[in-house]
C-alpha cells in the first residue's frame, strides 16, 4: 500500500507547513510541523502573540493534527510550544464587538473541534508543557492523552478576570481534576504550579526542566514500538466506554478485546511474548 | 432598579435573622446571616448541639442562602461554623422512630434541597472548615463550590456506625474524592485529616487555623471585583456540562462563550483588559 | 433461621474449595477459600503462573464470591494472593489463536461477571494487594470496595506491549484514577507504585508490607461490628446513584435513607448511640 509512503515523503523531518494564511504577522508560520519515524511534532509558534489560539492558528494546528492522520505512518503525536508561554488561550482580539456573534461561534466551535480531535483521532498526542498554559491553552493541555510538564509550567483559568468565563476550557479541566480544585481556579483565575498539576491529574507526569524533551521523546519512541491498529482500538474504547455506565461499559471493552484478539497484531504480540521473541506488527486493522 | 438596594438595607453587616422558629434551645439563632460589601457570611451556629443539620437549622440555612440571592448586592455566600465541631450532620433526635417515614422523607428532602441550591444559586459558595465534618456536615462542605481548611479540620462519614449509612452525603463525597476512598470513608467510618483531604480533592485549600479566616476572605473579595452575571453564567454552565458526554458538554459550552461575550461585562471586560484600564461591571445579563 | 448456620458449617476456618475442575496443573487449588467469624477470605493461590486469572482460575473465583453470599453469617470478603505475583492478568495461552472467537468471549464475560460482582454483592469487598499486579490483576483491584496496598505493591495495565490493550481494565482503572494517568499506564505500560497508586485513587490505604495483612483484618473486623443490612443497602446505594446526574441521584439516596431508618438496625443503632449502649443488630431487612 503506498498510503504511507506519500505522506512519509511528505512530511519528513523537515517539512514545515508553509501555507500563507498560517503565517504570523512576522512572516513565521503560527505552527511547525515536522514528522519523523512516526513521530510527529506540532509547536505552537507564535511566541510574541503568546501562542494565543487565533482563527488561524487553530486552523493551522487542525490541519496539523488531522493531515494524514489515518496513514500506517504517523504513530503518536507530540503537541508543544515555542517561546516563554505555552499558550495564553484565545486570541482575544477576535473576541471584541457584541455584533460578531456568528464569528465568535465559529472560533468556539473550532476550538471544541480541535479539543474534540485530539481524543478522536487515532494515535495518541502527547502534550509537552514546559511554561505557563492559560485558558484554552490549559484547555488544550487537558484534552490531550498524556502531558509532560516541566517545573516551569503552570496553569490557571482566568478568563472571569476579563469577564469571559472559561467554560469551554472547563469541559476538559472539570473532567481532568477534582471539582474543588476546578471551581477554585474557574472562580478565582488562581494559577497552578506543576506539582499540583500532578498531584490531581492535570498532567501524567512531572520532570525536571531540562529533561522535559526527552521525556516526551521517549513516551513517543515507545509507542512507536507498539502495534498502531491496537493502539487506535485501545484509544477509542476508553473515550467510548469512560461516560457509559459500568455494564455498559464492560459490554463494549470486553467486545474490544475479543476483536483485538482478531486482529493479526493481537495474536503475533500474544505468541511473540510466549516465545520470547520480538514482534513484527503489521499495524491493519485486519 | 431598586431591586439590590432594599436587600442590602435588609442585610447590612450587623443584620441577623432572629426568626423565632430558628432559635435553639438556649434562644440564640441557629444560624447568623450578615452581609457586607457583597459577602454574604452564614455561620452555622447551635455549638452545643455540635451545629446538627435539625430541621430548623435546615430551614434557616435554606432560607439565609435563598434571601435576596437573585439580587446584585450579593457576590459570594461564605458558610462557616461556630464552636468546635464544624458540623455534626443530621439531629439524631429527629430521625428515631420507625412511624415518623413523612417526617424522615422530608428531613432528607430539604437536606437534599440545601445541597442542591448551593451548587445552583448564581453567586459562589465558599466553605469554611477548620474543625470536624461528619456525616451531612461532611456532604455539606463536599458540596460547596469551593472549600477552604485549615488543619484542624477533619472529615467522616461515620454513619455506618449507628446504623445509618451516609447515603446521601455519598452523593456529593463520592462526586468530589475518587471512589476507593469515599467507600474507606463509608464502609469504616473512617476520619481523614485536612491534608488527605487537599490531596483527594474534598476541599480546594489549606491553610494555617489562624489564617482561615483571612483566606476565606481574600477569596470572597477577589470574587466580588469580578462580574456578578459572567460568574453566574459559568457557575450554571459548570454544573450542567459536567454530567453531559464530552461533544454535548462542548457544544453547551460554546453556546455559553457566545452568549458570554454579548453581554455588556463580556466586552467591557476584554476591552479593559486590552486598554490596561480597570473594567466596570455592570453585572447584568443584558 | 437456619440460612446462616448451614453456610458457617460449611464454609469453617479450615474449609477450602477442593472441586476438581479447579485444580492447577500441580493438583493445588487455584484459589482457596476459608471463612470466620463473617469474614472470608478469597486466595489466589497459583502462584508458578503468577495467578493468572485462566478461566478456570475466574470460575473458582466466581464461585468463592457467590456462595451464600446473601447468608447472614457473611460479612465482608477479603481477596489476597499467595505468591510474589498478586496476579498478572489473564491467562495468554487460552488467548491465543484467532479463530477461537466464542471462547474469547466467554473469557472477558466471565472476567467482567466478576468484576462486576464484586460490586454488587451485599458485603464489601476489600483487596490486600503486596505485590504486583497487573492487566486484568490491576482491574481486580480496582474493581474493589477497597483496597489495601504494601509498599511492595505495583500496578500496571502493559497489555498495549504484547499487542493486547488493556480495554477491559480500562474501565475499572479509568474510573478509580484520574484519566491522565490511566493512559499514561494504558499507552506505555508504565509501572507505578504504591504511593503515586494511594496519591491517585488506586487504592485506599497504603501501610507497611507487614502490617498489611493486620491492617486488612482491623478493616474486615470493623465491618463485622456493623449492621449487615444497613451496609447491604448503602453499598448498593453508592453504586446505584454514582452514576446519575446529581438531582437523580438525591432522589435515590434520599429514599434510601428513610429505608434505612425503617430498618430495625437503623432505629435500634441511634437508640443505642443515644443511649450510650451497644448496638443489637439483628442484620435483617425488615
Amino acid at each position: 500500500m503506498l498510503r504511507s509512503l506519500s505522506l512519509a515523503r511528505f512530511l519528513t523531518r523537515s517539512s514545515i507547513t508553509t501555507c500563507n494564511r498560517f503565517m504570523s504577522s512576522d512572516s513565521q508560520p503560527l505552527t511547525l510541523c515536522t514528522q519523523e519515524n512516526g513521530i510527529r511534532r506540532i509547536v505552537l509558534n507564535n511566541p510574541s502573540k503568546r501562542n494565543a489560539l487565533s482563527f488561524a492558528l487553530m486552523e493551522s494546528l487542525k490541519d496539523n493534527i488531522l493531515r494524514g492522520v489515518k496513514e500506517e505512518s504517523l504513530r503518536v503525536i507530540i503537541i508543544s510550544a515555542n517561546g516563554p508561554v505555552f499558550c495564553s488561550g484565545h486570541d482575544l482580539q477576535e473576541l471584541i464587538s457584541k455584533h460578531r456573534r456568528s464569528d465568535h461561534a465559529n472560533i468556539f466551535h473550532l476550538c471544541s473541534d480541535i479539543m474534540e480531535l485530539v481524543q478522536d483521532v487515532p494515535v495518541p498526542v502527547v502534550c509537552e508543557v514546559g511554561a505557563l498554559a492559560t485558558a484554552a491553552g490549559c484547555q488544550l493541555v487537558a484534552s490531550c492523552d498524556i502531558a509532560v510538564a516541566s517545573q516551569h509550567a503552570k496553569f490557571c483559568t482566568p478568563g472571569v478576570n476579563i469577564g469571559l468565563f472559561c467554560s469551554t476550557p472547563a469541559v476538559a479541566l472539570g473532567r481532568a481534576v477534582p471539582r474543588k480544585l476546578a471551581l477554585d481556579m474557574l472562580f478565582t483565575g488562581k494559577v497552578i504550579d506543576a506539582e499540583d498539576a500532578l498531584a490531581h491529574g492535570l498532567v501524567s507526569r512531572l520532570v525536571d526542566h531540562d529533561k522535559l524533551h526527552d521525556e516526551v521523546m521517549s513516551i513517543a519512541e515507545g509507542i512507536c514500538e507498539k502495534s498502531r491498529s491496537v493502539i487506535a482500538m485501545g484509544k477509542a474504547s476508553f473515550y467510548r466506554q469512560i461516560v457509559k455506565d459500568r455494564n455498559s461499559a464492560y459490554q463494549d471493552a470486553s467486545n474490544i478485546m475479543v476483536e483485538n484478539l482478531c486482529l493479526h497484531d493481537g495474536q503475533e504480540g500474544i505468541k511473540a511474548f510466549l516465545n520470547k521473541t520480538k514482534p513484527k506488527w503489521d499495524h491493519s486493522l485486519d
